[in-house]
């Protein structure tokens, strides 16, 4: 069965059963039928209570078999400990999909989890898709449909809206649908997966990427166990442009396996999701009112495509304020063009015109020189979304009419234009603003940053994701690399490295420098020696022949010394590397999500000022040039102090090598370090001077 | 007449006249009148307008002259042409305070600045105090004076209460008083200085910062003109542990003189306001609601004096968000003693007890069990704050009132500790809690954030302000000075440098250099050359005598070359510095608030990632350890790579004494730069190597 056909079901069943319904409409195992009756659920109704003949005015059946028909879903309302009996219940009865509210599970510890591992076994072997347990539930208010018993329908039923909810956590979930309700968003869709013995956040985002009737989709994760299945229900969402707003909390370090590696040590899944939300475009938020706020602007289902923001106020202070919130969300107060401000001045001799434009009060005197000024704004400003701040006007009972037809009047030739008010209203005053389309915001900042999400969203829909599959590489085996094994093989994957030659004798290494010419560095190569200078392992300005035939002997005599076990390849001899600027690009490999590639400058920047920033492996160059100029220290590849511009390109060309290598070996390899990663001027190249590369099977063995 | 009596009157008027009043009460100069008239005022209230015997209601005066007794305060609404006249007429009437409502002044141009210039030397001379021009005014709900036509309190009139709002927009204090109104929170006083001819923000809030019963005060700044003033309003509200919450907008470069500095150009007028902030203790909202919510919990009146945070809630979902938030704002959500987490296992066997405490939505069922566990978290848990989280619960009305009376159970024995909610609920639930001593909040972020901050002011208000008056040094002239000349001045004032000797021929450099020990540094030494490095001004590890006397020549030669004109006092042989951490410091002129000093690592540190503090001068040890600590870099001043841990102690001392010599000569030095400073290893000190003194007049010139 599909995840598309069983969540179907799950979400629009016609026929549903409660096992264990309670006649008492506030009990845990009564809310649900006094949800599905106050909600009107537009399908049949099967309380099962041994104990009962009615139930909440509903015939009762005493068992599951008796119920006529295989209800659709079936709600597992009933303890832990006869969950298991139920679910074979179920089975045997040939129901396909059924919920299990019920704790006591994995979250409880180790017999917890082995009930609900059996559960899960018996329900896939029986084809019954489960959702829970530990959950409260799911629920379609379109169909009237409450598969929940959250304590938050207590005062209120949703309505349906274009929202879709996912979260793991059902009282997070419920918080956040009551919070709708109160902001005026209706819900479509809600589901919360608890702990995911079967359908989990990835497969219900997936389901709700794909629903026409979702304009926006909110989620609660605190982890992700099917990585692939994630990213794909991330991809699709992106694909067809539908918004997710991600509250995704909890910060674990990855694993102690992977810190073993220097690169792995400064990512943790955090960073990881970090980057896997940038790559697919999903806003995420830090706050659930942010959260709201980003969800809230998306169901106006209008992303503004260029970032310059037009502000209309009746106060210069706010204006201040509004363009100090624009430049740390990212937006662009942009002024509005010379002509269009003759014009605003005409109009208003007291206005400030150039963007923030500041009527000062004087245009409620007359609302039509308003609406005048908002219709210049939005035709010559080049602005695709307009933030106006009214403060208290709006809920003067007198003005308030007079203000929404102002406005109205003046976006009146603007549908695709994206509206905002900060305001303090009443919910009616508020409620009046938005049904004629327009945003409504308290606090100016948040409209700001709602805003310049929208804006985000647009930019990303419009890119195409840089994701593509990469086929599974040559294994490399489980035995340790030595440098020079590892050059090789990245070497043969397009990174760039010095033309360096591997020598096992003095006059070899005499003849080697003699080709690459003056000065030469020389290297020992074992692959039993992981950090060469730590035992003197590495000759620098080696300046000529005599001293390279004597270094080749110093060389294997320290590594002797040092590791008499070690297996000595030979000496590695390669030119002096070129000045450029020095950057570290690592590959760690998340349980979760697979192989990241991690970029930063040398140095202190990366491990003292942590100025990393990752991506999932593979992406593409326009995903890799989002990275690098992701760095705070950003300036240094643009030539600071005099120095030339660094090879930008070549850079990211190396990124995306490395990335579609990684993603190639996302089996057989831990972790590479390429460090440092030389970026040379423009032009001139970018060029790895060390290469780590530790296969998988020799850090688990 | 001081400023504390004068803004007495203007706040606690027992008479008041308003020149062109108006019998239309929605008229800008009718809303005063029918402000202080429902607003209650308990004094004599003067309509002046000669074209009416009665303005709404009350007796009208033809003229200032006529009305009975001398006025306490004076509003002037007449129009902008017809203010001057009003203001001879309140001082020909002897009266002492005066509010200007009308526009039209600085901020529109040229004239207006004239003539508003010529009111306040017409004010001044006449012993008449005036708030404004441009303002919204003046009220004080205690005694129901409002001298203000503000719209805001049109539909309801403010409380009396624990706030007062001093604002340089008349519209933002406006806004922010509607919004305290809406969340409860009384005003005592609220005023709006607008373009400040002569009461402005500094006066207000010095008056403010010593009135009882004022427990917070909100501000909105966006520029201040008496920075020695404001700094001592900041200090006397620090040592009556007033806590200001501060909404500092707009982003002005400091001017085209000061960057003429390389310190300088890296300052600006709004790093000077964030370091003047952490001085004081203040707290800067960067929003609108950010600055409601700080004041709102301010109010309590309660300062947790530890920076530890108790949690409990009725979800795990819920902890993790808030632990995630109180990370983000420096909170310590630290784990229960092991003895207490026993106890309270035994309580609720399902809980998570090791804080954030969840008791699952079992504790609902036995509100007692609730009440035990806060019980328990507050004696045992050595919290000075608890956050409770309980979503929409409390708007369920069955399990309101429990919900709050376990909680006040659990809190009777802890009236000290500061009891915060995140919770959905109306207006009338929200007020009941509130009623109980508890602050509420909505979303849990605001709650943590607010709560951080009011753990910053407990901890700021028992630091004494590290300031101390410092008396003018001995002048230093308006030449520029020498390397030399600088250090010498530095030098005295504890400043440490290396053992330098300056030599005017070549055989005294070889005497110096054979006296310092070899390898030597030589630096050309002139007042007209500040960038040696760029002439090829300095030899570095000169290693023999004869390197030494063939370096002055060379020294000599390339100033002649570059700067024939340059007066050469000589060439300056030092001993090469030992290795140490690289920093910078520098001071800086601000137009408004004098010295301030600068400090960074060295290199890119400053120059491209803009790691970089500010402290205004003079300042102590304590502030001096508090810089050093906010770089992102500091770490590198730990020993990183197994460097040695840096003096710190030694860098903090420097600073200190930097800051002490730029408060003595904050009259004729416009810019200091020490770079780099080397921070030797601990217990070795600092050391400067290169120092550049800019005389103020040196730059005005």
């Amino acid at each position: 069965m599909t995840a598309a056909s069983s969540l179907d079901t799950l979400f629009r069943p016609r026929s549903v059963a409660i096992l264990g319904a309670s006649d008492d409409p506030n009990r845990i195992s009564g809310r649900p039928v006094r949800y599905l009756l106050e909600g009107g659920f537009k399908g049949d109704i099967y309380p099962v209570n041994p104990n009962r003949q009615t139930v909440q005015g509903l015939k009762s059946y005493p068992s599951l078999g008796t119920v006529p028909g295989v209800p659709d879903v079936v709600l597992i309302a009933v303890p832990a400990a006869l969950t298991e009996a139920s679910v074979v219940e179920c089975i045997e009865k040939g129901v396909t999909g059924a919920v299990i509210f019920s704790a006591g599970y994995a979250e409880s510890g180790e017999d917890g989890l082995k009930m609900q591992q059996r559960i899960g076994d018996i329900a896939r072997a029986g084809g019954l898709r489960l959702l829970g347990p530990n959950c409260l539930g799911i629920f379609n208010p379109q169909i009237g449909f409450y598969g929940t018993f959250t304590q938050s329908l207590d005062r209120e039923m949703p309505k349906p809206g274009p929202l879709g909810i996912v979260s793991q956590s059902g009282a997070y979930g419920s918080h956040i649908a009551y919070l709708a309700r109160r902001r005026g968003l209706g819900i479509n869709y809600w589901i919360t997966t608890g702990n995911e013995v079967d359908v989990d956040v990835s497969e219900s985002l997936e389901w709700m990427a794909v629903q026409p009737d979702i304009k926006v989709i909110m989620a609660y994760v605190e982890g992700v166990r099917d990585g692939e299945r994630f990213r794909r229900a991330l991809e699709l969402a992106h694909n067809n442009r539908k918004p997710i707003v991600m509250m995704k909390v909890g910060r674990s370090e990855v694993g102690a396996k992977a810190a073993s590696s220097h690169t792995a040590s400064l990512a943790g899944s955090d960073a990881i999701y970090d980057a896997l939300f940038k790559q697919y475009g999903v806003h995420r938020a830090v706050t659930t009112e942010e959260q709201l706020d980003v969800a809230y602007a998306c169901a106006r289902g209008i992303f503004p495509k260029n970032n310059k923001l037009g502000v209309v106020t009746l106060s210069g202070g706010a204006g201040v304020v509004i363009s100090d919130a624009a430049e740390r969300h990212g937006l662009d107060v942009a002024p509005m063009p010379a002509a269009a401000q003759v014009k605003l001045k005409a109009l208003l001799p007291f206005a400030s015109v150039e963007n923030p434009v500041d009527t000062t009060a004087q245009a409620l005197n007359d609302m039509s020189l308003l609406a005048k000024n908002i219709e210049v704004i939005l035709d010559e400003g080049g602005y695709d979304a307009l933030l106006g701040f009214f403060s208290t006007v709006p809920n003067t009972r007198t003005l308030s009419g007079p203000l929404k037809k102002a406005i109205e009047d003046g976006c009146a030739r603007f549908p695709d234009r994206l509206i905002a008010l900060s305001m303090v209203g009443d919910e009616d005053v508020v409620q009046a603003y938005e049904a004629s389309g327009m945003l409504v915001f308290e606090d100016s900042d948040r409209a700001v940053l709602a805003l310049a999400a929208l804006t985000r969203f647009a930019t990303a829909f419009d890119l195409a994701i840089d994701v593509e599959a990469i086929a599974a590489g040559v294994p490399i085996g489980d035995a340790p690399l030595s440098e020079f094994a590892a050059k090789a093989l990245l070497g043969a994957a397009g990174i760039p490295f010095l033309s360096e030659r591997l020598v096992s004798h003095a006059a070899a290494a005499g003849d080697a420098a003699d080709a690459i010419g003056y000065p030469v560095v020389m290297k020992i190569v074992s692959p039993d020696i992981e950090h060469k200078t730590e035992i003197g392992g590495v000759l620098i300005a080696v300046t000529q022949r005599d001293d390279v035939i004597a270094g080749f002997a110093t060389l294997i005599a320290r590594a002797n010394q040092h590791r008499p076990d070690a297996h000595i390849e030979g000496v590695l001899v390669a030119p002096m590397a070129k000045k450029g600027v020095e950057t570290i690009i690592g590959v760690s490999r998340d349980p979760v999500f697979g192989p990241a590639v991690m970029f930063g400058l040398g140095g202190v920047h990366v491990e003292v000022l942590k100025d990393v920033t990752f991506r999932l492996a593979p992406f593409g160059l326009e995903e890799a040039h989002r990275m690098i100029n992701e760095i705070r220290g950003r300036a240094l590849l643009s030539g600071v102090r005099g120095a030339a511009a660094s090879d930008i390109d070549a850079l990211a060309q190396l990124l995306v090598d490395i990335s579609r290598f990684a993603a190639a070996h996302r089996d057989d390899i831990e972790t590479i370090d390429l460090n440092p990663v030389l970026v040379l001027a423009a032009g001139e190249g970018a060029v790895a001077l060390d290469a780590l590369v530790v296969p998988r099977a020799a850090v688990s063995s």
